[in-house]
């Protein structure tokens, strides 16, 4: 067996892997996992540890520091962020999606004031149904929780054309933050398409395909490979990809991108999970598992320094807190 | 070169193109085409030559008589619904989308009262952007129509899972009503799915895909492939498909679904156009060529009967008109 | 429904559509359809009018003047070639491939001699079974050709890269020569792209993706889309593409081939039919048949002068015959 | 982020991965690394080390002890088939295949006499050309060598379906060995699918997919996901499939074959490398990394008794040695 291939081209050498952590989200709940943190200090110093095991950008939600449920405000996002900032060099993204009972304006309350490098941008409407987890689950921590939960049958995850337009301009523009932008399906990407038609987006572009999660993609590999594959008709060489994917499809997919030269996002935010049927004890060991399997293929990660030149962001001296 | 193909398998014949012609719709404005109908006799008399020129479903949106905004008002409906169920055998098929300004109670009223063999119903929520239309035109028939579209920008159609269990439930176990489940992307298709599960979904299903509209999934053959590998693998063979798309890509789209097996979807709904930059006379005459295509095909379109037995309808002698 | 795609690039027009008609080969044998050319007075007869139908090239085989077997003498070519040159401006495309029983050496006779603006050439070696047609038909016009199909089940269609570099420098780089290159699988693709590293191959190619020969590829048109695909990939814009599918398949493939804005081969060497179960009565009905399609679908079909435009093609009269 | 997959089909549990290991082939020469055994007793201990590292299959060719070029001499065979088996309890699977230079009868002479449980099988006959390597190399340990790889510019792998038909009856309906199909383009599926068509082959078939071979399909991870797919269509459950690609897509493409469900080869016959630019020390070396690599992902590596049960062999009990 030859170990030419027949396909001669020349490959540049593959990309560093960017790998995120997203910490805590605002979908789980404290009785799904003891390790999902929800305390100021406890998501700083998951965070850091994240940062140190590997992770180049740390995503971030806040939530309520007595009973966990996704808060908006930004006095508790003030509790831990210059606490990362000042542990880390990694780059610091705030959630613009929040939790699943926030207006557009609560959502952009934090960010507004944090101006972090970069922020998540969900780049469509859509159906978020999280309600079959709840018949999981018999004994609450909080009483907050099953309702959170079983009323996202009717909960539209809410990102219109205009609101979007808003947070690139009010986020982006004003304040040199760059995005994260989610992209839950194959439309998405076509959105995205949409405001680089219009102007409002410049490359390089950060798009995160997400899959598994209930009204958007499915976790099958044949989606990650198609949502590239368009990805790549649409953008040719101006974008910079990730993928994450919800629950027990988390490393495969990470693999998956990684295989394909793309980045990876891990965390307690997309899964509870080290192993099947095993919960993470944080979201360190989930960035030490991935980096490993990337390591194991042959690929480098990207220190945070590295990424902030791929994804041209404005550094962390240039963030509000 | 042989007429043998390698692959052996006998393949059964084609099962019978479907032809639905979707009449008016809630999107295109009476500016855009002097031959978009709003009237009811307007609607009655252009749905029943497309049902003579092959169409055997007819999907029909009721507009405001004097300036032709799309209306919920079931009297309305009632203007033609009955005439066009006399002159013709085609299967009644009322949306239950509506207009971009109704809430779901509007659009189930009409629905409700007639109880029809075949409604539409859309498989999630997502971002429906028609504003960029807006800027083709200067002068306005009525003063309804530039807000209509551009207001869209900021507009969701709106379709949680509890709307659509609400809508399987009214219409569907209560009336026998089947459906159009129109799925503007990969992730409809799973949502699709999601109710199969529940057993809110009886096979067979008629999925109708759907492309090129700002907010879903884009107008690329591609992509009508990776919709139907996707249903394929999802549904087996439970479904039975269509394909409608918009603008420009309506015979293209219709052409490949007919090749790959599948039924089309014309009408001025989805594109005022029969050829290059020209203007459909009627929604007779999308009908006509599409029929003309499939036929130079070596295929066969249903008749009304036929396609009551593929998708397992109720028969035009249970509605409520 | 929205006219405006969602993806707004503007797409360049289509391009014009060659239609190639392969006159009769030397697989079918005389047995099978009594409108299989062999004669050469019936070739010329029959290519004149595949080109007064639309076919741009004419790509041509030899057969024996009193039973029909593939002959590669020049003297028979010469028969034809220069009568069909005279009636019509289309491009002559002569195989060197010849019949299933010929060297390289007798392959590559008659298109020395004529040096023609454009030869076949098969882009790998590979099992060529035509065998199971045999079983189909009883009694035989002539002795030879019941063995002929058999025994094709130990037949290797040679063409090996030593074979093909020869081809291209005695045929391309001598006489000016250019190639429709004919690929049987995706492995053919990645040696075109081996040739084009190896500085052998100058753009525009002119691939010529066949379906549904046993020993390559399936008649899928999954498989089409998935040739193109590797194409674009190999090639980016520097290739010209075809389509041609074995027997019942022709019109489909050249269908799709045609949607996705290639063109299409169509001709008796390919398939003996017109429909379902109706042999074709001559060449020129397939050619008006695809043209038909085609136009339909609002595309325009090349002259023999564009498609020489297309092609890179040295014209007529720098041919030796 | 939910971990619940919109898609709540249940899967089955992963199956286990075989692993093959390759042990010298008849590609490679002894130039290009030290670690490639061509002595019976280098090839024996090798393959009893790559088995103890978790190869469940082992795949061997002979050498000539001398020079190290490829022998069909079932006499060198047999110096080290016996040991082998002994020593492990591994599957031996003999290569029909063997050198570039041997006549089918020759490949067909150790097979015949050794009737081990498994042999590989190519399903096509192809253009099979790795003279690009030879200009990697000035200093040559051996004379055959340069001549061995400059002349596969002529070279035809012979496998007729004639060919093919003899060796299934020969070998599987005589002496109940098994196959390693090796597939090296989407034809070569077809063409399994024709005999399994024609009663020659019954399931659980054993697909070897094989990329980046010049004159086969290329080393693209797309390519691996599409014949998957085509053999999903071909075949349904009635196949167990497995993936090489050759050099330094080794184990990328291993890992890919995992990810999706299907087993692993490796081995100095299809890689020499461990990593970027570094020669693998032995064939133990590249199982124990993808081992690795394996259960990095949660997956389980097949023992030979569960190989044999997924593979339906006969035993080691009934081998000719
Ligand atoms: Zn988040
Ligand atoms: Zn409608
Ligand atoms: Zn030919
Ligand atoms: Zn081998």
């Amino acid at each position: 067996m030859s170990e030419l291939s027949a396909s001669k081209s020349k490959k540049p050498a593959a990309p560093k892997v960017i790998i995120t952590c997203a910490v805590t989200g605002g979908i789980h709940t404290p009785t799904m996992s003891d390790a999902l943190p929800y305390k100021p200090e406890d998501i700083a110093s998951q965070a850091i540890a994240a940062a140190q095991a590997g992770a180049a950008i740390l995503h971030l939600h806040a939530r309520d520091p007595q009973d966990g449920r996704p808060t908006p405000d930004p006095a508790v996002f003030m509790q831990f962020l210059p606490r990362i900032k000042e542990a880390t060099d990694a780059i610091i993204n705030v959630t613009t999606g929040g939790g699943l009972n926030m207006t557009v304006e609560q959502r952009l309350a934090a960010p507004l004031i944090a101006k972090p490098e970069m922020c998540s941008l969900n780049m469509g409407s859509m159906n978020f149904g999280i309600y079959p987890m709840a018949d999981r689950y018999k004994d609450w921590k909080f009483d907050w929780e099953e309702a959170y939960l079983r009323n996202t049958d009717d909960f539209i995850f809410r990102n219109t054309f205009r609101d979007i337009e808003r947070i690139l301009k009010m986020l982006g523009e004003e304040h040199g933050t760059r995005f994260e932008h989610e992209c839950y399906d194959v439309g998405h990407l076509y959105n995205v398409a949409h405001f680089v038609d219009r102007g409002l987006l410049k490359p390089p572009f950060f798009v995160q395909m997400i899959f598994g999660i209930l009204g958007g993609i499915g976790a099958e590999l044949d989606n990650l490979l198609f949502m590239k594959r368009t990805a790549d008709k649409l953008f040719g060489s101006d974008y910079r990809w990730s993928v994450l994917a919800a629950g027990r499809h988390q490393m495969n997919f990470a693999t998956q991108a990684a295989l394909l030269g793309g980045s990876v996002r891990v965390g307690l935010e997309d899964s509870l999970y080290i192993g099947r049927g095993t919960l993470a004890a944080s979201n360190a060991e989930q960035v030490t598992k991935v980096r490993g399997i990337v390591e194991s293929l042959g690929l480098e990660i990207a220190t945070p320094d590295e990424a902030r030149s791929m994804l041209g962001l404005k550094g962390a001296e240039n963030v509000g807190f």
